[in-house]
């Protein structure tokens, strides 16, 4: 039998020679549909093969792996996650997942095990916002569900657009254009992705992995204005005031107020403002502002929560509006619905967890990833989450590979043990 | 008897013929102890030579002038104010006092009236912090408490210290240096300053003029930082967070309640941040952000007042830190005291209102005025507020000449009655 420590250095070499491949002045950058992108592909799909696993690329040139056994099934159990990654980002979001599914696929091989069905594990590209600006580009394009809007969004960097970068690597753009899924759904049993968790609950419970229930949806604007008008700090008594920054505070203080009793009713909510700023040209410590903008990004598992959120804010903002003779004006929404991940199969990957030797634990996502896409077209998916330091999208990303290890053996003793 | 409409013609002229002299691209510019300063007393000097006053300059370089029989008196009403304006700010600011002060002596000389005690009128240098940072200079050099570190203040534009400057001009400076008066504080009998209200107040009331009661004194923070800690904006549960903006709104609101309290037991407040940031370089929609930095402006006529929100600022700063698990850092604190106005000159102004026929108003002045360098050096001082649209240190300042009229009868009234 394979020794867990024979898994933790192959594991090592991979994400160590990747990373070298997309090195950035912090951090590894690998953009999505890029050169780099590629060249981890074709790494990885060296390895898989000097391994003895199959390998071939998808129509959405993402890498696809199997036992010998597996190449040619019809109906599989899909593990995977992507390969890009944020500028100057960590080396595990979105890689730790691929090489957990390649992992899978050679302890089976080397311990001389089945999987109970077949498994094929899938390395995918761009799924990263930062580049182009949609997200989970490569899993939509798979699902059909990339917008025609999103497929024409221009990169950061060189300015041209999605589908020029996609057609570069041979991408057939014209079926993405027209909403064709690059993958037949009916194949797909079950999607699973492990991934590191971006925020610090493992770390704070000190569990090395985690299940998870859903991912959340959010709603979000990138710019909510308020509108007061101008003054001396000191002349303008305060029943003459129409002060934005002080109007703002209410409404976060408010909105605060509110997260922590839906919370208390056990519901799921995350809120935070993570831009705020006076006008630069004209602010000054004595002059009450005219104006101050404010970023809002409200995130839930559930959906009703985020419509009675919806609500919330827009009666806030009429009261103070009207109270504090001020005026909110809010840039055009941007949202993602929550995706609930398939109850059997999470019990099942609990179950996993608990035979592996772990207390099982079941989480919410707050970031989102592939498998959102998945699970909102229909495929039963879940997630598995390993203990990461620091956060994620950032060099000081920090994944012990003995959690990733775990993480990897929850899924793994799933693969083996399921219907058994 | 000279008519108001006479009246009325010269100050229009004055203010012109002065406006001219510093216009900026938008509104006008006068800087402290510039050219453009000495071009506008030389100017008004000229003017008031022509219309049979006595000039001269003292030992700050301001412009005194007075009728000929009061030229050698040794104790004096002085009414004044100063004719230097904030970069792209309004005309009246300042210049309004001066022109007032002159069209009292040339009223009283067209009328053949004299008054009850000798009056001298002063037009005065840099009062305006915008320069050299210090604010009321000239009236602080000449009671003696400009600080040594005042005098090397550099100048905003050249960089060159505030003491060359007035070198330049031929002002004693090592005479400031080393504290003493450039005036003997025993001959002012009185400080009366007319002042463009910066406030919206008359605009409200629709009245053409106030009775300032008191210049109220502050403590500022140009900078207060709100740390906390980042993270994933989906990714971290409350109780994990340590939201750095969410405490500020927390602060704020709290500051604003407490505000409200105070005015209900009738004291005086008001409370302004100006100027709100995140850090620029790292902040996110999707990024509960590390840090924002704030400004807080907070006066008060009263110095109790302000040292209740002193230390209510630093208990709900302790309060929040320990329940937000944040940290606020305060830069030096910058603070002037509170100014009150003479209750006897404040009731004898009030009372010359009155027989002008207009309904007398007593208010506080939010702004500071050299009448609290006057006031505060034991001077019995006061001032006279005019309406005016659209705040100060702007263009869009908008005083109406018939309302400085009343605004300078007032103070005409007063001269020539007192006693009576």
């Amino acid at each position: 039998m394979t020794q867990a420590s024979d898994l933790s250095v192959i594991a090592a070499r991979l994400f160590d020679t990747v990373a070298a491949m997309g090195l950035d002045t912090a951090g590894v950058s690998r953009p999505a549909f890029s050169p780099v992108e590629t060249q981890v592909l074709e790494y990885l799909r060296a390895e898989a093969e000097q391994a003895g696993l199959v390998t071939r690329y998808d129509q959405g040139q993402n890498l696809i792996m199997s036992l010998p056994e597996d190449a040619a099934a019809d109906r599989y159990v899909l593990i995977g996650s992507h390969v890009d990654s944020v500028p100057m980002g960590g080396n595990f979001d979105g890689l730790a997942g691929v090489v957990a599914g390649m992992l899978c696929l050679l302890r089976a091989r080397q311990e001389g095990r089945g999987f109970a069905r077949p498994v094929k594990v899938i390395a995918m590209r761009g799924e990263e916002s930062a580049w182009f600006g949609p997200c989970y580009i490569a899993s939509k394009c798979l699902m059909g569900t990339l917008t025609p809007a999103e497929l024409e969004a221009r990169h950061k960097g060189d300015g041209r657009s999605l589908r020029t970068h996609m057609r570069d690597l041979g991408i057939d753009t014209d079926r993405i254009g027209a909403g064709a899924p690059l993958m037949d759904q009916a194949e797909i049993l079950e999607y699973i992705e492990l991934h590191i968790e971006q925020g610090p609950l493992l770390i704070g419970k000190d569990m090395p992995a985690a299940i998870v229930s859903g991912i959340r949806g959010n709603f979000r604007h990138k710019s909510v204005k308020c509108i007061g008008e101008a003054g001396h700090s000191g002349a303008v008594p305060r029943a003459f005031r129409r002060d934005p920054v002080l109007a703002m505070a209410d409404l976060l203080s408010r909105l605060d107020e509110s997260w922590l009793s839906i919370l208390q009713k056990g519901d799921d909510l995350v809120l935070t403002s993570g831009v705020v700023h006076t006008d630069q040209a004209s602010n000054a410590m004595s002059r009450i502002p005219d104006q101050v903008t404010f970023s809002l990004d409200i995130r839930s598992q559930s959906a009703d929560v985020l419509a009675g959120m919806r609500r919330l804010l827009a009666d806030e903002m009429a009261q103070i509006s009207r109270a504090r003779k001020v005026r909110f004006e809010r840039d055009t929404e941007n949202a993602t619905a929550p995706a609930l991940m398939d109850p059997k199969l999470v019990n099942a990957l609990c179950a996993a967890m608990e035979r592996i030797g772990q207390e099982p634990l079941i989480m919410a996502s707050g970031g989102g990833h592939d498998a959102a896409v998945f699970a909102n077209a229909g495929v039963p998916s879940a997630m598995v989450f390993v203990r990461n330091r620091n956060g994620s999208h950032n060099p000081q990303e920090a994944m012990e590979i003995e959690d990733f290890i775990v993480g990897m053996s929850i899924i793994f003793e799933y693969l083996c043990a399921e219907g058994l």
